[in-house]
């Protein structure tokens, strides 16, 4: 007697992540939002009895992408100024139009329109660090996008709190609130070691360990920031948080861009994992990240966004390939992150990073189905030689056509299956007039 | 009376690129495949009688993008072997299979292929460099595209010819016999300094002259060609080509990464153009072309996808913006290529360096029509501060709905004219068959 299945899917490849490789001629078996089996396309026929069956004939059926680092509700600051460095475009033209507009409406908005460009483009899961990250979950959960709010400190006021203990507070009793969504997990996000105090930095170290979350932070993006961290504490900030216990096997690092050797081996003792962001990286002119030196030293990564005001695309697949291409350019080694390791960084090792890789990253029966079909049926992806090299090096999220979190379909045919895209439009277009208001008065 | 027209587009948009910025509810009028006028849209209503009027209301209108370094017929080999340094990549995967296989219908059918590719992503032009020339020019003849053919010169032989004479009285012959045809130009292409012996190099120069025609060859592309060229001549090949009197205002330098001061100062003072293709720069782990000081030092700059088989896309708008993010990372100057700058880039100066400025490149009256329309409707384009921006941050290839050559619709909502894609996926799948069949023998 046949086993019953939600849904079997029957792509022309399955790319499981974990092993590497492609698995032609094989079926994914869904009940329950998990992933019951992953075997050969005959076998499942004959196995299981499932309401629905869905053929993707030309597709290749992968893990969904989990964005390690990104402030989603950026999205409406997208474009707004470009072609800055870092500290100008932050003091003067981010952090002014944050300070006049960023609100729990701006942050919903913001955040529905992130995750719809997400879901669009195959990632599933993503890391967030915004202000009113209570708005931000409830998008998420309205976009029925996996998520880990950061729960965002800052040393200075803004309109979501006063000082760095009602952020905490805020964010510990959103977490209270919220902790048993199946979707939702939590992060400690103290912004970064330039807007963070050493005491403030003890107490999330110390609630960190008490309730086992993972620690987001921004580290040695800048020269300047690694020059302003010696003047004031005599140290460079990843020395600091070595010295205050902040490395470990829940620290994200974001960037990692300006770190030496010495630190290189320090993250990788610490089991620490980092969010290479490059489009970002290159765009404030920040730098390179050592990618090939990080992953010879042990160290986990995955891929980051950042957020659009400074990439300007929410675009996994491109963050993927630019940073398997940089990690060959920047080391002079061509064989630095192949492909296979690169879409394994953009899935199962940033899910690693976020704790979530028992739950999500690759397709192996157990796990959560978040799975992504993308069609390399296009005159662009032909021919074929090996699916798992052109999921990095061909694909784009144009091709990304079908989208699954938790078992439930989000993207049919490129088509959002219930995100209303007019009225997303609508929001932006709003939030667009006022930021443009605000910058003329 | 109203003054007849072929067609008047209406977009949002008209991003005309001489000048810079972007033109709000304006019309693009276009008579004999010729940009006849551009004008406020109400003026163009009331000015022409057009036979079509075609509204692109979420659009942006800009030229069409030049590729300015490819080897169409590549497309064959793409993904074929990732992961490898260039000279391995060439030695052990890419010429023993170009050896077995290349012929006539493998190019003509690889530059379809790789035509409908560049079409549908908003390229109307491409500088092409590879065996059997006239093959790709009956596919870009087929195809509707503007190309300049390379006329390909090697000292080895090939299937397509036996010595430097060979290949020399071949290209010239398939000059003479297509040079009348509006759509198609000419360079010399002498493949590089490491493949090319002087006495070829000085009749070329002297054929360049009498003919009044660019030249286009790799440069620099890593930093063993140098080593190899101090020992073999005593000169890097820079110097050795300006000694040879090659270098000079039809000079195009494909790649140029390991370039010194003083060799960017040469390329300036001759007025040579550089063909920047930074993905396969990286892909090969060759390195990253020293923008920011090419373009301070006044060189003229265009971007390039080179082969499918070192990208492996042929993707300018990927290739725009990653030359965009990259000058900025690798210079740290975030003011490094500015969108404008990157859009000028990939249209007009690139059609500067094949002295194809004067008929393409800007939306200028005059010109002829080779204008690419780019959807920013998309959420994912959402909000739009500055529509150049986007072209340049936000864009992909994936929002290019309409494609005019030369006053010709090629693209049409997305869909290719008159090219057949499913013939073109066969052809893809029978080459990759016996790519895959003679690599096991």
């Amino acid at each position: 007697m046949k086993a019953p299945a939600d849904l079997i899917l029957l792509p022309q490849w399955v790319v499981p992540v974990e092993p590497d490789g492609a698995l032609a001629d094989h079926a994914v078996v869904i009940q329950d939002g998990r992933i019951l089996d992953v075997l050969p396309a005959a076998a499942a026929q004959a196995r299981y009895d499932a309401a629905q069956t869905v053929t993707l004939p030309s597709h290749a059926l992968m893990p969904g992408l989990v964005n390690l680092h990104g402030h989603a509700a950026m999205s409406l600051l997208r474009g707004m100024a470009d072609d800055l460095p870092l500290m100008a475009w932050l003091n003067e033209h981010i952090w002014p139009a944050e300070k006049r507009l960023v609100s729990e409406a701006f942050v919903r908005d913001g955040t529905l329109l992130a995750a719809a460009e997400m879901l669009s483009g195959g990632v599933t899961c993503c890391n967030d660090m915004y202000f009113f990250p209570q708005a931000a979950g409830e998008a998420f959960l309205q976009a029925g996008m996996r998520a880990t709010l950061g729960m965002i400190v800052l040393e200075f006021p803004s309109a979501y709190a006063v000082d760095a203990d009602d952020y905490l507070a805020k964010g510990l009793a959103l977490r209270d609130e919220l902790k048993d969504e199946p979707l939702l997990s939590f992060a400690f996000a103290p912004h970064a070691p330039y807007t963070i105090a050493d005491a403030t930095f003890g107490r999330i170290n110390t609630l960190a360990e008490q309730l086992g979350l993972p620690i987001h932070t921004h580290i040695h993006e800048t020269a300047d920031e690694i020059h302003d961290s010696l003047k004031q504490y005599g140290l460079r900030p990843l020395e600091r948080l070595a010295r205050l216990g902040l490395l470990g096997p829940n620290f994200i690092g974001v960037h990692a861009i300006h770190v030496n050797d010495a630190e290189v081996e320090l993250l990788a003792q610490h089991g620490c994992h980092v969010a290479h962001c490059p489009s970002s990286g290159l765009k404030l002119a920040s730098g390179i990240a050592p990618v090939a030196k990080l992953l010879a030293a042990g160290v986990n990564l995955g891929f980051g966004t950042d957020g659009a005001a400074s990439n300007n695309r929410l675009d996994l697949f491109g963050e993927m390939r630019l940073a398997a291409l940089l990690a060959k350019g920047a080391s002079g080694d061509a064989a630095a992150l192949p492909a296979a390791a690169a879409l394994k960084a953009a899935t199962l090792d940033a899910a690693r990073a976020l704790n979530l890789d028992s739950r999500i990253g690759s397709i192996v029966p157990g796990k959560r189905a978040d799975l992504v079909a993308v069609d390399l049926h296009a005159l662009s992806s032909q021919p074929v030689f090996d699916p798992v090299s052109h999921l990095v090096y061909v694909a784009g999220r144009e091709h990304v056509t079908h989208v699954w979190v938790d078992g439930t379909l989000k993207l049919n045919n490129r088509r959002l299956v219930d995100l209303d895209a007019d009225d997303l439009a609508t929001r932006a277009a709003y939030w667009r007039s006022k930021l443009i208001a605000k910058g003329q008065s």
